[in-house]
C-alpha cells in the first residue's frame, strides 16, 4: 500500500501544494533555481504537508489560508535537510545527489538560506501571532538539535537521554508544529490544537526513531542513500546505544571513526543486526505510535482523523 | 568624533540592546554560545539598531516595544555576515578570527541559522503582518544577493548594474527595513515610514560603495581585515570597474585568480589607486548621501531626526 493512499482525498490540494512549492522556489537566479529543484524534484513524503492539512480538517478548512502553512514547513524541512547534507557531508538523499555534492557546500548553504526565508514568507499570511511564536520557537529548537548533533558525534559515552532530546528537536517538533500550525490556521478548539500538537510530537519520535532503524536494515535502493551511513558520521542512534551494553561490541563501537575502512564498519553493523538492538529500538518506537494514538481517541471522528489514525500506524510499519 | 557621539542621549537604550543581544544567543549548548559570543564581542557599529531606535523616535517611542525589532534586524544582520565569511573563506573579521576559521564551516553555518532563528523569536513580538511581510522580502532578497555575490565571482564582463542590484540587495535593503520597520513599531505616519525607508536605502547603498572603497584604501588595522581582500575574492567592487576602463589595467585585473600571489595582487591595488577610480566611486556614494538627507528634509525637525543626518554625513565621510 501507498502512503498516498491514506489521505487520497486531498489529492487536488496536495497537487496545490506540490505547485506552490515548485513557485516558491523559482528564482531568476538560474543557480539558486536549479539547486532547489534538484532537491525539490526528488521527491519526498511530504508529510509535514499532510499533517498540516489534516490538522486543519479538524476545524474550519480554508486551503488558501491553510496552503501557506503547509508550503512554509516543508521548505523549512528542505533547508533543513540542505544544512543537515552539508554537516554529513552526505552524497546522496532521496536517491539523488545532495546540493553539496552536485555543487559545493556555499550553494547549499545559500539554498537552505533561501528556501528558509521563502518560508518566513509563506508564513507571513498567517496573520496570528501565536502561529508565528510556535513556528520560531521550534526553528530555534531545531539549530540547537543541528549543533548538538555536531557535539555528540563520536562521543560514545553520551546518555540516551542526548539521542531523545536529539531527535526531539531535529524531527519530532517540527512534526509537531506542523499539526499545531494546521490546527491554529483551521481555527480548530484549543483542546484540539494541543491533542494534535501532542500527537504530531509521538508520530515524530516514533518516525525518526524508525529511520534511525532503517538505517540500519534497509538496502541503498530502498533508503536512497547507502545504508549504515548515521553510524560511520559518527551519530550515534538508539539502536547504537542498545548494541553497546554488549561489552565486546560496545568496545569496538567506540572505536569507530570517520577515516575507518567501509569493510570494518560493514562488520560491525552485521554484528548489530545480531544483537536485540533492532527489535529493542521498534518496541520503544511503537510506544511512541501508542501514545500518539491516544491523542486522536479524544478528538470527534472524521476522514481526516481516520487518515492521521492510518498514517501514524502506516509510519511505524515503513520500509522507506 | 565618534560615531556613538552622534547619538548620546540613546545611550542607555543602546546599551539595553547590547544586553539583549547578549541574552538573544545564549544557550545551553557551549560550542553555539562560544562561537555566537566570539563575533559579539567583536563588536561593530550596530548602525541597524541605531537606525531603528531613531526611526521609531519619530512616531510614539516604545523602548519595550521597538528593541525587538532592532535586537532582530542586528541579529539578521550577524547571521549573514557568519555565513558571508563561509562563502568568502574569511579568517578575520572585525579584528578577531572569524568563527569559520576558528571552528570550521559546519558551526559557522550553524551558528549564522541559529541567530536568524533567535532574530525570528524577537520578531514575533512586534504583532503586525506588513512588518513580517517587509522583513522577509528583504531576507529573500539578502539571500538573493549573497547567491549573486558567488555566482558573479571573477565574472569580469558582468555590468555595473549588476554591482548596484547586488549591493542594494546585500546591504542597502536592509538599512532600509531597518529604518522603515523602526517607523512601524513607533507608529510613525506613512509618509514618514516610506521617508525612512527610502534614507536608509540611500545611506545604505553610500555605506556599501565607502566599504568597497576603503576596502582598497584602508589599511589592515582599520579595516580589522587584510585589504583587498574583495578583488582577491573575485568581489568586483565599484573602484574595479572604473579601473576596467584603462585598457591595460582592465587586462590585468581579468587576469585575477584565486591563487594569484599576494604580490600581484599588492601590484594591481597600487595601480587601481593611481587611477581615478576611487575618486569617481567617492562621488557616487556622496550622490546617495545627497539623496539620503533629502529625504529627511520633508520630515518634521527632531533630535531623532538630526541625528539621522549626522550619521549619514559621518558614514560618507568614515575611514573604517
Amino acid at each position: 500500500m501507498k502512503l498516498t493512499m491514506l489521505y487520497s482525498f486531498l489529492k487536488a490540494d496536495i497537487e496545490e501544494i506540490e505547485k506552490e512549492l515548485s513557485k516558491a522556489i523559482d528564482s531568476e537566479t538560474a543557480l539558486l533555481k536549479n539547486a532547489s529543484l534538484h532537491l525539490l524534484q526528488a521527491g519526498g513524503k511530504r508529510i509535514r504537508p499532510v499533517f498540516v492539512l489534516l490538522s486543519a480538517k479538524t476545524g474550519h478548512y480554508d486551503i488558501h489560508r491553510v496552503k501557506n502553512a503547509a508550503v512554509a514547513l516543508e521548505l523549512i524541512h528542505m533547508a533543513s535537510l540542505v544544512h543537515d547534507d552539508v554537516i554529513d557531508n552526505s552524497e546522496m538523499r532521496r536517491g539523488r545527489t545532495t546540493i553539496q555534492a552536485e555543487w559545493n557546500n556555499q550553494v547549499a548553504m545559500y539554498t537552505g538560506d533561501y528556501m528558509f526565508a521563502r518560508a518566513l514568507n509563506y508564513m507571513t499570511v498567517i496573520e496570528d501571532a501565536t502561529a508565528h511564536r510556535i513556528l520560531s520557537d521550534a526553528i530555534v529548537e531545531l539549530c540547537l538539535g543541528e549543533i548538538a548533533q555536531i557535539e555528540d558525534k563520536y562521543r560514545f559515552n553520551q546518555s540516551i537521554k542526548d539521542y531523545f532530546r536529539r531527535i526531539k528537536r531535529k524531527t519530532a517538533l517540527l512534526i509537531a508544529v506542523s499539526c499545531q500550525l494546521g490546527a491554529v490556521a483551521g481555527e480548530a478548539s484549543a483542546e484540539a490544537q494541543r491533542r494534535l500538537y501532542r500527537f504530531g510530537y509521538y508520530v515524530g519520535m516514533a518516525y525518526q526513531i524508525t529511520d534511525d532503524i532503517l538505517d540500519f536494515t534497509g538496502t541503498e535502493k530502498e533508503l536512497g542513500k547507502p545504508a549504515g551511513g548515521d553510524l560511520l558520521q559518527g551519530n550515534i542512534t538508539l539502536p547504537v546505544f542498545f548494541a553497546m551494553e554488549d561489552r565486546e561490541l560496545g568496545h569496538r563501537i567506540r572505536k569507530i571513526h570517520e577515516d575507518m575502512p567501509k569493510e570494518d564498519l560493514q562488520d560491525i553493523i552485521d554484528l548489530i543486526l545480531k544483537t536485540d538492538a533492532i527489535k529493542r529500538s521498534s518496541v520503544i518506537s511503537q510506544r511512541y505510535l501508542v501514545k500518539a494514538l491516544e491523542q486522536l481517541d479524544e478528538l470527534p471522528p472524521s476522514r481526516a482523523k481516520k487518515s492521521l489514525r492510518d498514517i501514524a500506524i502506516f509510519i511505524g510499519k515503513r520500509k522507506y
